[in-house]
């Protein structure tokens, strides 16, 4: 009994989030902000974009958030749904930008970038999808004259490592092998993301230097992709596709503004369990997680 | 101000649902059936499967439930998520019989089967994919042989409309056409559908004789695709891939058992309006899809 | 064994090809032009391509030809088969203006676009792949402002009928209904084609204003969609994706310089009778049915 | 010229195929059958379906065949491109046998299987799409039983390594990587083949205990992926999908008996010069590589 209590408590207290900077909103909300946490906003005008920098600097700070501490930038490109291509352009120059600034920063970087996910499921298929569209160049590398080699450039490669329900094996095991293997200057990680709130669909881009923890993201990689398990610098890139079902009727439940009675918990509790492995979109998803893929892949193609 | 408090109430109040089933629960649990509203259930022990007849008989019953007159048959088949081939085989003859209980009873069937649907949105290509897998034969009619034709048997031709965003032509428009040109003995249109339980994704069949009406399906065809706009019987076959997100939260709401106050229904309601097109499922829907529309293919099939 | 021998005439005189073009240059190359048969060149520099114009405008002219009267344009695009944007815009725009030229020239226009083909087959997919990207307009013309309904301009829907092996209808019957329904000034008609020669592979577009004749397309559509059977002007656009296989080995062995003899002949004559239904194509066919099918979309929804 | 001269001579002995039987058959044809090439014949009456074990015992037999010394077992399954699924059952059982005879004989065998190809490529999608059927376990083992992991049973998992030009890393690489570090017990490879003759499209599976050689494959996977390069078996699976082009033409020219004229000569060198990268396949190609697809996963599944 005491026990289900806890339970309930516990699934009214999980809003889950990929985002850091839902999770510092929902600080911010509680007036709970940490020591440790910043964070820095820039309007770009220009774009009709934010950038949002939140900077997780103590281990108090990382546990608050149940984020890895490290950087996180997040562009809002609330108009990024929509069909203008030109649009579209102009955030995958600022996502290139980005990326680049979390880069290290040697004359020529050697980057892999590895798409998590699976294809075969539209709420996770970013990844793969954007693998599709890179101008990977590292198998041609033989063939370019010495003196281009020379100025600073990017070589590309990428890989696919498929889900572990797909493959019987960890993705982190997929991703440690290859990357030992090429020895690249860095690792970038491509995933669909759950927000907490619908208008972050489609219209928010994360840029991390902390990889991707486990749990996170749509297909919910159990094991780390990180600088540490990597070797090498790990950059993760996503977009949020769904938002968690749960974390919707919970978010209703409490705009109620108090605490609901027992009985009512008890019910409540019982729909949020139900809601597990539940996700809210729309129908749009195809269409978007299509088109989103080439946002993607150009800020990428755009590094070199 | 009364005018959004009105909006609210009706925010609250509708529980969007396709499946006649659902509708008088939701009555029943009002206390509140119709007169002309008569339910008949019957339990396939063998199948693991329950069989339940909606009949609604009066116009007081279509109202209250929201659902043109007619016969509305659910098959509840609770391990259709799974993956056993042998189930699926059972539950496609359930349906078959279901479907041919419904068919004009003539020796010899002209059968025209309409995939409604978006095939490039995956909550809303099950018609269009269970088209695919059809053992059309209207065409090769001519080369069969004089005594075949002599016993009762089904000719089948299949037709997938498209959406009216993507063709420009209302789908009912498309569908009328065709029906004119082919002249059949009966159509048969396949859908996806909205549930109000998340239980029932993937789990339950509707078959109607009320065709399709306007607002209904994941994919809101406007126009009545039915008996009197085709001038001939039309049977309706559909599986709930989604269930609408309000309705989710709505349901959720209600549990805590008293009406909120103004300032948390004012919340809640805006809470609803940003759901409106987005609807919850799971990771499994393009799977689910998949292994459904041979499902339905089979069952069709079966009518030869 | 006369007939054998006819037959084998028959197999290596039959050089199968959809595009005028290639027809009229075998009769060149046989000092066979007949009267009525009339070609124009203009060459396109700043664009890259050359446009032909074949009118056939004699009976003995069709016969030869083994194509209806009417006019053929062919707009050959070397670099079509590669990947610069810039290029295919060029290209889109070219074909743009031919299709605007064989439009009634009215004020404005209602085009019925007809995507022949079946998209599960990779080498006849151009035409329903092309439609998806199609900005169709038709069913948002009442929210249209009236001063814009004045001006001259082209009212888009479109439809993918399939393939009567999947329909069980044939496709000229599920075109001649839609279009008798819509009424539209004009049909557009979208189709893979086969080629004599691989150079002309993804790199020649030809339009015509004879519609489709049967046996011709990847598809083999045995009724004519044409003026005639639908009574409005009808375009065809088509790009060969195929050499049909046989072609190519008669041209090969024809290359030779003489007859073989009656043994070679026998064998070669099974040969290509085993060669029937096969085709030649690349790897790169999935890849060009994709950028192609941009190339197209963007030339119609450039007639607006 | 002589080097010409040469290159023509070149480009008309070589018969490209990846089935060790047809090469036996080649030079059978030419009464060349060297020392070390030992074929074996066996009818499977219930099965409809032949199948031959061609060993490659000597340098020199190697070296006549094209192919790595070693053992290719070949099933010929006359109605594989058929829809009969039973016959398909059938194939898998037989398929599965020989796949476990060419396996070592352990009690417990950890299988990688690899699935060659390129899935947005039709003609070289067999491999990939097998992989998307496989009943991989190698992660749910340590929820197994201690009794059954003591009992002979197979440990599956699976990868899909992609293309070099879509990934920038040889394929050999990245199989050797996870090899590595998986350090299964035998590597199981599975291609899209070209075959020499029309008649073996879809119908023939060869098994072999060589791995894929360089250049083999309608993908043309450039660095051997082998027992050499792995360090552990590799037995390689593959169907033809595919016809060389210039092999159709060379032999519907050596069909004529003759050694053509000089001049006749270079026109047909140049035909087959500009047939290199040329396939000749048929429209079925998209569906029978889904079908076979399946035939091929339910042959490894059946390994456990």
């Amino acid at each position: 009994m005491d026990r289900q209590k806890n339970k309930n408590r516990i699934l009214f207290a999980e809003a889950r989030t990929d985002l850091a900077l839902e999770a510092g909103e929902r600080l911010q909300d509680d007036n709970a902000v940490p020591q440790g946490l910043r964070v820095e906003t820039l309007q770009c005008e220009d774009a009709d974009a934010v950038i949002t920098r939140v900077h997780v600097e103590s281990g108090e700070a990382a546990r608050r958030m149940k984020k890895p501490m490290g950087t996180y930038i997040t562009i809002e490109a609330p108009t990024l749904a929509g069909e203008d291509e030109g649009y579209h352009q102009t955030v995958s120059g600022l996502l290139s930008r980005q990326i680049r600034e979390l880069l290290p920063g040697a004359e020529r970087t050697e980057l892999l970038v590895v798409g998590l996910g699976n294809r075969a499921v539209t709420a996770d298929a970013l990844g793969p999808k954007t693998i599709d569209h890179l101008a990977v160049n590292r198998h041609i590398l033989p063939f370019y004259k010495e003196e281009m080699k020379k100025k600073p450039f990017t070589v590309l490669s990428a890989i696919e490592p498929g889900v572990m329900a797909k493959t019987g094996i960890e993705t982190a095991q997929v991703v440690q092998s290859i990357t030992r293997s090429l020895e690249p200057d860095a690792v970038l990680v491509l995933d669909s993301l759950a927000a907490r709130s619908i208008h972050r669909l489609y219209t928010t881009i994360q840029i991390s230097n902390t990889g991707i923890a486990p749990g996170s993201g749509v297909g919910n990689h159990r094991n780390a992709i990180d600088s540490q398990t990597l070797g090498v610098p790990v950059i993760a890139v996503g977009i949020p596709m769904v938002v968690d079902a749960a974390t919707i009727v919970r978010d209703a439940l409490n705009d109620g503004g108090r605490h609901p009675g027992e009985g009512a918990e008890r019910k409540a509790a019982a729909c949020l369990e139900e809601l597990q492995n539940m996700y809210v979109t729309t129908k749009e998803i195809d269409e978007m997680t299509e088109r989103l893929s080439f946002t993607l892949s150009e800020a990428i193609n755009g590094l070199m």
